[in-house]
């Protein structure tokens, strides 16, 4: 599977506003975005959600993190058999709420790719990306901690990280798809986003926490398309 | 929610015999044991499919792990409340496969308390297991770790690890509902592990890569009732 | 090596004011007041202290921490026979500020109990406190995080905690070394933690931080007597 | 600092052939074939070891791993300014048994940087390696971890592992030092690896162990002329 760029990712972490039934509503609205704009939309749900939510929408699902294992004995781990069975067809990886070892990374990277799901890795910063980029993922995402849920865009605060990034990354492999993200809360944070030189852009508080998710996304989409 | 002692609790792992469908399959099974045979028989399937088991079977569901967050900003976390909606009444917490700190332990029981959610934690040996009694589960479960997946019974194999266990944890609380587990496979391990003083089994391998998984439940279910 | 009680853990940290030479320095003060008052102290320097620290002073000097490992191949872990070797007695074990799993304390309280080292665990309230006492360490610490480092005493500002968690490690072990500590500034506070049933306190900031370390460890000690 | 290539780099662990007055004398022994070759060769004993090792001899000291913490609460943890204030002038970063999350590493080599210590991060493939490089260290090593300890050195065994890191590597970083290691035993394993492109070896067992380290290590260092 390829996913077609521009593409906005919406992480809906483990927030009650995007758990169980209202995951489902909320993946919902992002693929009614998505039919009435034509764009790339991804939803990333909590994994006792991604099934209900993947047999409900056609646009792509994610999920959050996958564990660097074979099946068998690893009691709570998660399995990419599983998540994929589910209906996932990619997973975010190393995002800063979920670090992950250097060595893992590259574990569940491989592991993604022989099973035929897309890699999201996310750095914190230009160099941490370009260290992802490396590990030759199909995409790689910047966000900066600091300013994650704080409705401070990072394509607004800090171009220069997002411009950094994306040379940094680009000399590693320059058909990377980049993404950033952190504080992307209206539809200027995406057009500026693209403008430095990303994909794209990964989206939760903005999205999730948003009285009207339908709205903000679609505000969203419409600035992919000039 | 109370569970009725004597108890076995099937943790699926995470083999490809008991991921999806097959998971639902493995969870029918075990609920006709249940049906047949009057006993406490629960099923703790891997986070992706909690909410397809929950809503086939009627028997109880656990995770396999939860972690110790509120809802909020836990990207690749498992959230209590996530669980909860799609179907599980309880979770497994500390398998020697999902080590975790100390006060990470106390925390989720905590939260399982709160949420109205069973507790189970493992234990690796006697003194770790009174240290988790210590914490206040509903229910403490010793597998020494060396003998996980190999058929060696601990109840055959190290009875004395197993009695230890039982007057530990009794001393420090004497309702406690104790399981072992690692390497049970026949009946006669079951019949042991309750004449050493437990209430019940955890199991895995013995049941889940059987040939025929419903015959040896079934065994093991008749020989709660002698 | 057994210590006397009531006894005063002087916790180094990674503070600049108790690294290299300044921790010799205050590792002298400490065993000076012990010296004037016949009172046990204890520092826990830095590893790369350790050698240093117990070259120079009679005091028992304990680690901050030690690995759950036997000799071998363990690169940048810390080994007990090299904490030993170095001069420490002793070792914290679980401190908030480097939590351990659940197996890993139970096991490196054996391996302290082997190789002849004082172990002390330390708790963040009184359940976790409690499972620490379970596994029999030689002295259990009790010590709210949300009061480390803010000069305000939980014998003071959390009676109840220090009483609940004498109460329930009591019960598992009558005779343990019961310490509290996070806070503790004054000279009061230490009276008022021995009212409270403790045989002592670990103390870090308030000693390390302080502008005459030796002058506040002096009126800790003196309240040791009372 | 900078380290003259090439370089041997004698990894400690934590053996008891090399803790304590062990650490000393293999120290010292690895100085004398520094001395009488002109070769660079680097120690890095155990942190409560640096100390003695650094007062006793004049070849570079490392340690096997420092935190990426500032001074301040952070028990039980590796300060960098504690290593540097004992003598060490550099560290391992990552090795294979002290496995770290990459942005972590990423704050390690900022750290060792700005406190003017020479940084080594250690790598178990070809795509790591280059990730690691991405973060711009001093000195990148390969150590495939499933020949560690073996004495089957990765030069003889898997050459192409070796050149694929090579290349990959300088692809980020031209001017990278590169270092390869796993099963080092012999004169010719030293050879062998600066014959396919590296500038040294990491070794650890191969001399720790050895009847006559002094011997070995010579033998190797001789090899770094040719």
């Amino acid at each position: 599977m390829k996913l077609k760029a521009p593409i906005i990712i919406v992480n809906f972490k483990t927030y009650l506003e995007s758990t169980g039934q209202k995951a489902v509503a909320l993946a919902k609205s992002a693929e009614k975005v998505s039919k009435e704009t034509g764009e790339s939309i991804v939803v990333a749900p909590q994994f006792a959600d991604i099934a209900r939510v993947a047999e409900t929408v056609e646009i792509p699902v994610f999920a959050q993190h996958i564990d660097p294992i074979k099946p068998g004995s690893s009691t709570g781990h998660v399995l990419v058999e599983s998540i994929k069975e589910a209906g996932a067809v990619g997973t975010l990886i190393n995002h800063s709420e979920k670090q992950l070892k250097l060595a893992d990374i590259d574990a569940i990277i491989t592991l993604a790719r022989e099973k035929g799901l897309i890699s999201c890795v996310c750095g914190n910063n230009p160099y941490v990306s370009a260290a992802a980029a490396a590990l030759q993922p199909d995409i790689v995402s910047i966000e900066p901690p600091e300013l994650i849920g704080t409705g401070i865009a990072v394509s607004k605060a800090q171009p220069q990280v997002v411009t950094n990034t994306v040379n940094v990354v680009r000399q590693i492999n320059p058909n990377m798809i980049i993404l950033c993200g952190a504080g992307i809360s209206q539809g200027e944070d995406v057009s500026t986003a693209l403008k430095l030189g990303t994909n794209g852009v990964l989206v939760a508080s903005g999205i999730v926490k948003a009285k009207d998710p339908y709205s903000i996304l679609r505000a969203f989409a419409d600035k992919l398309k000039q």
